[in-house]
């Protein structure tokens, strides 16, 4: 997923074009409080324009945190406007998720997504509660996690590796999609790479982007490739066959599958679809 | 303790001769289910022969998953065949420790080991559930927790450091015996004695093998060498004897010996009396 | 903090002199059995007499485990004797909290701290109950929770990043200052360095020290330069002036400025007054 700041008008054309999964309109970090009303103003002219040019994008807002003053009008000028999604950033309880949840069905919505930000220490505290109130995908913030604990940001990352893989088991136990760290030296590929590689090492299913350049190396990372696709369809389908003879493990490629591994396969096509859906 | 498909008849002499702790005849993963009826019988003719050849070796069987179509044949043949323990694989919740303890409790059995195989992103989530459900034993599975996740294996195994150390934490609250992960390349035994020494440093008490040539190397990484033992039984006399006139520390060797050492010393006695009577 | 065993009267004015930001005179793992009630009289002299001498610096005492026959004894001496605060060592639940707070507010003291050590596996299983029962400080203790959990410490020290990691989470969580462990190894400063740089890192605000030369390399790695002072009083000023208009997030020096930085600033601006006030 790529971020862009809402106000700034003239990227909105960039997200379409950058070959990202899905584009992040951002009404918080990104936006100065004296922009604030004007970036909001950008949400309801971008979105439907979007929508228009390109109309298998999905375009999330992410609002400003549930404790600040802008939280309701965000929410409300993101839901009216048509976003695919609200980004909750820094959250910290289940509360939020409900809140925005409430907000969604009270228009009536369906197929409205509510993407959680971890990013403080609170937010992975309470990671497994958050994670049950039902987002579908979640992202783990590095920068701000570690800021909010008082700590320093390193390469090697092993200050974030217990807050990381915490949230990557939550997500993986409530069928959350979990997005990894965002990687702020925009002009540092190997880095970007090598950051990918673990977070995709780790269970993460997918980057946070805040640069176009760095979507295709992320889609590199993350998407299957043609052969894993066709092996998991095949692997799903004899799987399928099996359980109408009431087995629920099968040999496949002179490999024994499980469970594990029809999971694995069913994330992969879904993936595959998903790309199929959007590009 | 080592592995074998319990289909490999041919294997169970190995396993004798191979100076592992114990066995495991494995009805699981190891066994194709086209072969699941066959296996179940090689369970109920090896056990008996084994147990007369070496009476001393303790010999589990590792049942298909609580989940499967398998697992209640699975169990009944290897508790009426005399096997020392039971192996739940991909345990996801403490009720699969309940239901083996139950089985064995309504056969009046008793000394029958229960080990949790944790080994899915569940399996992890409710850890310390399912060790309060009182297991004996229990292992960490790399290998299908990170297939579960989705992620991928990598050699220096940051991947799994969140999993594997959470696991080795609950079992010692909980007094559950802790096997360490699989090392699949078992030419590489480089690669085993690498993983073993950080899996005793994390806290793991001994190895799961896949392969006899790997057993060896569990023991030098994990036996207290004899210099230990003799230490560790004296600093017990002495912490018994102290404990005779009211005092919970001791002196020892220069050195105040309080309950984190007494417990490690109990256990490296507890150790070296168990090769005692296996050996 | 700076350590030294409490029936050793001739460390007590090093302790003053050694530019640490607090003493603790210990009762526990540094005495002897034999020499306890002597340590505990040499409490009694010592409090007073650094009291006189060094007003500005708080001297904790670490009284012997709350399972230990000592316990009640030293915890009295300690409160009796003027103690800023107490330390608790191998903490295993959040009774010991509140035995110790119910004697401070027995004796009708405030102002009096409660330090918790986390150090075993009950300890880091249970710490954020124990956090949660109010310690305003608290050390993670690596040497006795591997030695508890039959692990091997490294240079490395993955074997403690779980459990040093979820120690400073809970600790943020609950705002407990978190020190961060102890280096043995008092002649490697290179070695000190790297470990405080890492406990810093990932959120430790101090360091345990046990030899005067680790505390200037402490106050280095931990103390917030003068620029970061004069830079977070400013921020405070400019959100303290924002928040009387309703604003809760400011722009400050070209950066959004929201709470996780608001906090960090806070700590920054807490430290430096702490240092004002015993320095």
């Amino acid at each position: 997923m790529l971020f862009a700041p809402a106000n700034r008008r003239d990227l909105a054309p960039k997200l379409a074009r950058s070959g990202a999964d899905a584009a992040i309109l951002d009404l918080e970090d990104g936006v100065a409080p004296s922009g604030k009303d004007d970036a909001r103003l950008a949400v309801s002219e971008s979105l439907p324009t979007m929508a228009e040019s390109n109309p298998d994008l999905p375009v999330f807002v992410r609002v400003n945190a549930a404790s600040s003053q802008w939280f309701a009008e965000d929410l409300a000028v993101a839901l009216d406007s048509g976003a695919s999604g609200i980004v909750i950033p820094k959250i910290e309880s289940p509360e939020s998720v409900e809140r925005v949840q409430g907000a969604i069905d009270e228009r009536g919505l369906t197929g409205v997504d509510v993407l959680a930000g971890v990013e403080s220490a609170a937010g992975v505290h309470h990671v497994e509660a958050i994670f049950a109130a039902g987002p579908s995908v979640c992202y783990f913030g590095a920068e701000d996690y570690v800021a909010d604990i008082g700590g320093i940001r390193t390469r090697a990352g092993q200050e974030v590796l217990y807050a990381r893989s915490r949230v990557a088991l939550a997500a993986h136990i409530n069928d959350v999609t979990a997005l990894d760290q965002v990687v702020l030296e925009f002009h540092d590929d190997e880095r970007f790479v090598e950051d990918a590689q673990f977070g995709r090492a780790i269970g993460y299913q997918g980057k946070i982007c805040i640069h176009p350049s760095q979507v295709p190396l992320a889609n590199r990372c993350f998407t299957p490739t043609d052969d894993q696709i066709e092996r998991s369809r095949r692997l799903l389908d004899q799987h399928a066959a099996a359980a109408v003879q009431g087995l629920g493990v099968i040999e496949f490629d002179g490999q024994m599958v499980d469970e594990p591994l029809v999971r694995q396969a069913r994330r992969v096509v879904a993936i595959a679809d998903a790309i199929g859906a959007s590009r």
